[in-house]
């Protein structure tokens, strides 16, 4: 079995390898992958949209851990959810529920079985304490429907909307990678095949209009461009440098995508 | 077998890279878990805590290896411990010890085995040419009393006391995390648990008196508390905001609780 | 089987993770060691070195994949080397050429087996839509030679040359670790080994001549000194300070070895 862990935990301190010294006592067969613990500390929006880009590209049944957790501690519940394709785990606040937007969930249910986490279980670290053991017994084997009551709802966090307008769609910066690529929340399915290869769309973000393109290399070294990245959201990036930071880019900063009238 | 790392060798160069890749090379089924390689340069105090608050959560028999060096290609001993939940690898310079602080020791090896050695070994990493392979060695099922000539002792890093007074205690900062938690040497068992429940228990550190209280959330957005960490010392925090920075709070700052006289 | 990856993908995003959710998916039982993935973003000079330095310490067999790749989407050639002791995979720009720099190349191969590759592949992350899953298929077993057509040549970054004059040599800084050592492209050899142990050897970089010692601990603490690093070459460092900071280093700076006459 796959376990992913994707939180706010960083790298510097001893929180993440703790995850997996608990996960590795009760399921030891199980391989973990990180998927990052970068997200800022307590950015619910990071973290899902790291975990909703990642997750698609993971095996069937792969259990996704995700703590990014401002409220551990207080009475957000633990959840855990299973899709078709995979078992997702983390605190009720949102974390989990961009990755599967676009998923039939099958079964959702409220942790609460204590033999399956650590005793006693701390206020401020449910990552080593809950979620890392959960995830360790579904990973062993244990049946889904042991982790806790069923539910019916949990939380999501609202996707922002587009705006369509005449040749012109509206959207806002959803995340800002490494590069310092401003991905929107545009996906591809916005433009009709057509138009994506006319050549005629151009997008701006916090400055002059840049070219729609298929990649860096299509602009000259230090200019701007558009491009369908590989999460199928447009992406505002130089190539070559860093787009975000040249222009004062935030997540939330507005996107616009305009065309030309096709003949 | 699992192994795990703890160095102050950071994640941009290739060398913890390199020293799984020395294990590999002699125990190819050995998993290994990192908890963490941001020790700040040479901070001994840093990497022996971290070590300290992990290692208990690994499953019993895990190969601990901890490389902290300063003092790498000098004299300095090369050991190995032996306790009856763990083993532990690296220089003998204290960065182990905190591990162990409260475990029987079994025995303990200086390392001097060059069998196990790659070769040459150089004078500036021996985290790839003694403590990776020798971990590795005894991951593949190798003979503790090989690792090299038993010995009695071992340099311990002093744990910093606590001085009691009327109604207080007062002790320091030994860590501070990720999320600027102070975390200091007072351990849940300073009070007794009536007072720790009583409410009445006010700590502070470098500046106004905070609450002891049960979690982050327990105060405002943007308040100070105590509180009793997951490693079972009181930290000090804001809810949502670095204590460590708010405040300027290092490693070695005092730290002080008080408590009203119980009717 | 083992992967290994260097990129400059950074660990803030889900890129990383997610070529290894790739992999698990084709090739299950494959471990995967992380060499670096914070190579700065597009420095293949960077990236070429981590992998020379880290890849003959990893058991035979291994099969290494390294994505700096500024160009990723143009018609730069994805390839595939194959040497006596590992596998390389990456883009044809020379972040492979300094690993095998020494190696007799058994055979290349330029990647378009598009029936190993993620369809559709993105035109910005070849990481997770090509690298990944090729390694995987050539980890699971499948033929070198089905990843596509053989070829005769790749791109290679130059090597820095060395300049040797009477009683000195002179080079380059090729690399900056962590610690602020700074590692020249001077090898042990170009020293005779009577000479080495001489003690009179002076290096040089950014300041006044420092001597060539054997650890670290040979000079006062915050003193600057030349030691034969791990990697074989000349490094300058302080004991217990970051040398390249302390005296404005970067990569490409002149270092110069003199001594004198021997009797």
């Amino acid at each position: 079995m796959l376990i992913t862990l994707t939180t706010d935990f960083g790298t510097s301190d001893w929180f993440v390898g703790t995850m997996k010294g608990v996960i590795s006592g009760i399921a030891p067969a199980t391989r973990i992958i990180d998927i990052t613990h970068k997200v800022p500390p307590g950015d619910l929006v990071d973290g899902a949209f790291a975990l909703s880009a990642s997750s698609p590209y993971f095996p069937p049944g792969t259990i996704h851990v995700a703590v990014v957790d401002p409220g551990v501690g207080s009475s957000r519940r633990a959840i855990t959810l299973r899709t078709q394709r995979a078992i997702f785990i983390g605190p009720d606040n949102g974390v989990l529920s961009w990755a599967v937007r676009e998923e039939q969930i099958e079964e959702i249910r409220v942790i609460n079985n204590d033999s399956w986490l650590l005793n006693p279980v701390s206020h401020t670290f449910h990552g080593r304490d809950i979620f890392a053991p959960v995830a360790a017994h579904l990973a062993a084997g244990e049946r889904f429907e042991d982790a806790g009551d069923p539910t019916d709802d949990f939380v999501r966090l609202p996707w922002p909307e587009l705006s369509t307008g005449d040749h012109e769609v509206r959207g806002e910066v959803v995340y800002i990678d490494r590069f310092g690529n401003a991905i929107s929340n545009l996906p591809a399915d916005t433009f009709h095949a057509g138009l994506l290869e006319s050549g005629t769309i151009t997008v701006s973000c916090g400055g002059r209009p840049a070219p729609l393109r298929h990649c860096y290399t299509d602009v000259p070294l230090g200019k701007p461009l558009g491009i369908m990245g590989s999460s199928g959201l447009l992406e505002l990036a130089i190539n070559g440098d860093d787009f975000a930071e040249q222009n004062g880019i935030e997540v939330g900063s507005p996107v616009v995508a305009r065309w030309e009238e096709q003949g």
